[in-house]
C-alpha cells in the first residue's frame, strides 16, 4: 500500500540539502498546509514544531527529525503520528574512526607523523590482520566495526551487558568483572565503544592494562572516563602497552600541558569521530531512504517511541 | 596422493621460526641427507644452496625459499625440482598500510598527531564510506586492498596495463593516458600501487593533481618517482588536494629540511609498508600452508619458474 508523497520541510531557513534528500526519496516537497508528513530540520525548536503540529491536527502522519539525538524534542513528541530520527547514523563514521586510530597506532603513525627526519625503525609496526581484538560494548558502533574488521580475519570478542551472538564476532561475552578481565587479557587491540555508567566508569584501569602486552593498542571512542587517564599515562610511558588512540578524554577537553600531549605513542583527536561534515551525507541518506519507504508503505528506520522519549 | 613429510631446514643457524613453521604444516624436520624437500632460509646464500642441491642429486624434490624476492637465487635455480618462494605475501601488510594512510589522511590524523592542544576543527574529516577511489596498478596489493575496502562500499576504479575484471572493483580500465586521466578525475582517494617503468614514472603530476579536488587524498606505497614531488608540494600548499600519505618518496630517503617535512597535511612513513616483524607471521603461514599442501599432494603457492627467474 503506497502512501502520499506530499512532504513538507520546516521550519523556514533550514539548509537545502534536507529538502534535496526528501525529493531524492521520491517525494514532492509541498507547503505545510498541503503535507501529510513533515521533515523538521531545526536542531532545537520544539515550540515551533508543536505550533505546526497543533495547526495541522492529525493530517501530518509522520515526522522525521534528522539528528540522532532528540533530547530537545522529547516534550514535543506525541502519540498521534509516527516519529523517526537519525538514530544509528553516527555509527558509521565513529566505527571508521576506530579503525583509523587502531591502524594508525599499529603502524606507528603516532610516531612518524611527528617526525621531521627519515627514521629507520624496521621493528615498528604490526598487522591488524589476524589480531586478537576485544571490543567493550555491543551497540551500533560495534556492529559497524565488526563489518569493517571482517576482511582482516581478526579474532574478535565483544563484551556486552546482554550477550547474544553478533554478526562478525567470534564470541560475545557478558560484562561481569571476570568476563571483562578474560576478554581483555592478551588482546592486541582493545576498543572502548560502550555507554558510560557507574559500572563502566574506569573499566580500563591499570590492573586491566597489565593484562595487555607491549604491542597492544587501546582505542577509545566512547567517553573519556572509561579509561583511568593516569594509569594510561603510566602504561604508555613504561611501554607495557604500545600505544593509544583517543577521541575522547578525561578530562575533556584535555588541557594544554597534560602529559598525554607529550607522549609520542598516543594519538589524540578532539572528539571528532563524527563531525557535521561527515554526518551530513549519512543523514541525507537516512532521510531519502525513509521517504522512499514511507511512500512505499514500508517500515521506517530509526523509529522513536514517544512514551520512552528515544 | 600424499608425499613424504621429511623436510630439511637449512642452512645451519637460520631462525627457529622457520623450522617451527615447517613442523606446523605437519612435516618432520630431518637432516639434509634424509630429506625429500628443503626450506632454505638464508636471505643470500646461493652458493651454499647449490652445494646442498648438488650433493643431494634429485632427492630434494621441492625447495621453498621463504622471501618474496629471490634475486640472489636466480642463478641457483634449476629445472630438476619444484621451486616456491614467498611471492605475494607482502601484499597483505602493504595493503593495510594503504588503508592506514588513507584513513589517517581522511581523518586529519596528519594534523591532530602533531598538535599539543585541543583543536576545534569540526569541519575536518571525511568518510571513506562510499568514497570514489582510484587505484593505479592491479597487482597483489590491489587485490588485497579491494578486499579491505569491501565493507566501505566505495566506488572503485582500477587502472592496469591489461584490464580484466577484479573482485571488488567497480571497474577496471586500461592504462592509456586518457584512461588514467578519466579514472583519476574527481577521485576522493588515489592510490599508487603499480610497478615503476618509464611509462609510469611521474604518472601523478601537477596536471593530473588538478583533476582532483580540495578533499582528495593521495597515497603512494609503490615507488617515489610515480609522483612528481615538486608538483605534490605545490598542490598540498595550495590546498588543491587535502592531503597525502607517502610510504615511498622521491628522493628517498627524503632529506632533512625537505619542504614535505613541514607540511601538516602530509604523512611520511619511511618505506615501512612491510617490515620484517610484520612479514614474519605471514611468511611462516605461507611455509606452513605449502608444507601441508606438499604432504597432501596439492598444488603449492608461490611457484617460481626457473626459466624466468621469478
Amino acid at each position: 500500500m503506497t502512501r502520499s508523497s506530499r512532504i513538507a520541510v520546516g521550519p523556514a531557513g533550514v539548509p537545502d540539502w534536507l529538502a534535496d534528500a526528501v525529493q531524492a526519496g521520491g517525494a514532492h516537497v509541498v507547503a505545510l498546509d498541503e503535507a501529510d508528513a513533515l521533515l523538521w530540520g531545526a536542531p532545537n525548536d520544539p515550540d515551533g514544531l508543536r505550533e505546526v503540529l497543533d495547526a495541522a491536527g492529525d493530517r501530518l502522519q509522520w515526522v522525521q527529525l534528522p539528528w540522532a539525538g532528540i533530547e530537545p524534542y522529547v516534550a514535543a513528541l506525541d502519540a498521534d503520528r509516527l516519529w523517526t530520527c537519525g538514530k544509528g547514523v553516527y555509527a558509521e563514521p565513529v566505527a571508521e574512526m576506530v579503525l583509523t586510530l587502531a591502524l594508525a597506532c599499529m603502524r606507528s603513525i603516532d610516531h612518524y607523523a611527528r617526525s621531521t627526519t627519515w627514521l629507520q625503525y624496521g621493528h615498528r609496526g604490526v598487522n591488524l590482520r589476524r589480531a586478537k581484538v576485544c571490543v567493550l560494548g555491543g551497540g551500533g558502533i560495534t556492529e559497524v566495526l565488526l563489518r569493517l574488521l571482517g576482511p582482516f580475519d581478526c579474532d574478535t570478542t565483544v563484551v556486552r551487558h546482554r550477550p547474544h551472538p553478533m554478526v562478525g564476532a567470534n564470541r560475545v561475552v557478558g560484562s561481569s568483572p571476570a568476563e571483562v578481565d578474560e576478554a581483555i587479557e592478551g588482546s592486541d587491540l582493545v576498543v572502548l565503544a560502550l555507554a558510560l555508567t557507574p559500572e563502566t566508569t574506569g573499566i580500563l584501569d591499570g590492573r586491566r592494562m597489565a593484562l595487555l602486552h607491549g604491542r597492544s593498542v587501546v582505542v577509545n571512542v566512547a567517553r573519556g572516563p572509561h579509561v583511568v587517564t593516569d594509569d594510561l599515562v603510566a602504561a604508555l610511558r613504561a611501554g607495557t602497552i604500545m600505544s593509544a588512540g583517543l577521541d575522547v578524554l578525561d578530562p575533556e577537553p584535555l588541557p594544554d600541558g597534560h602529559p598525554l600531549w607529550s607522549l609520542t605513542n598516543c594519538i589524540i583527536t578532539p572528539h571528532v569521530g563524527n563531525t557535521p561534515e561527515m554526518a551530513r551525507p549519512l543523514l541525507a541518506e537516512r532521510i531519502t531512504t525513509n521517504v522512499a519507504r514511507w511512500i512505499a508503505g514500508e517500515e521506517l528506520i530509526g523509529p522513536v517511541d514517544p512514551a520512552l522519549g528515544y
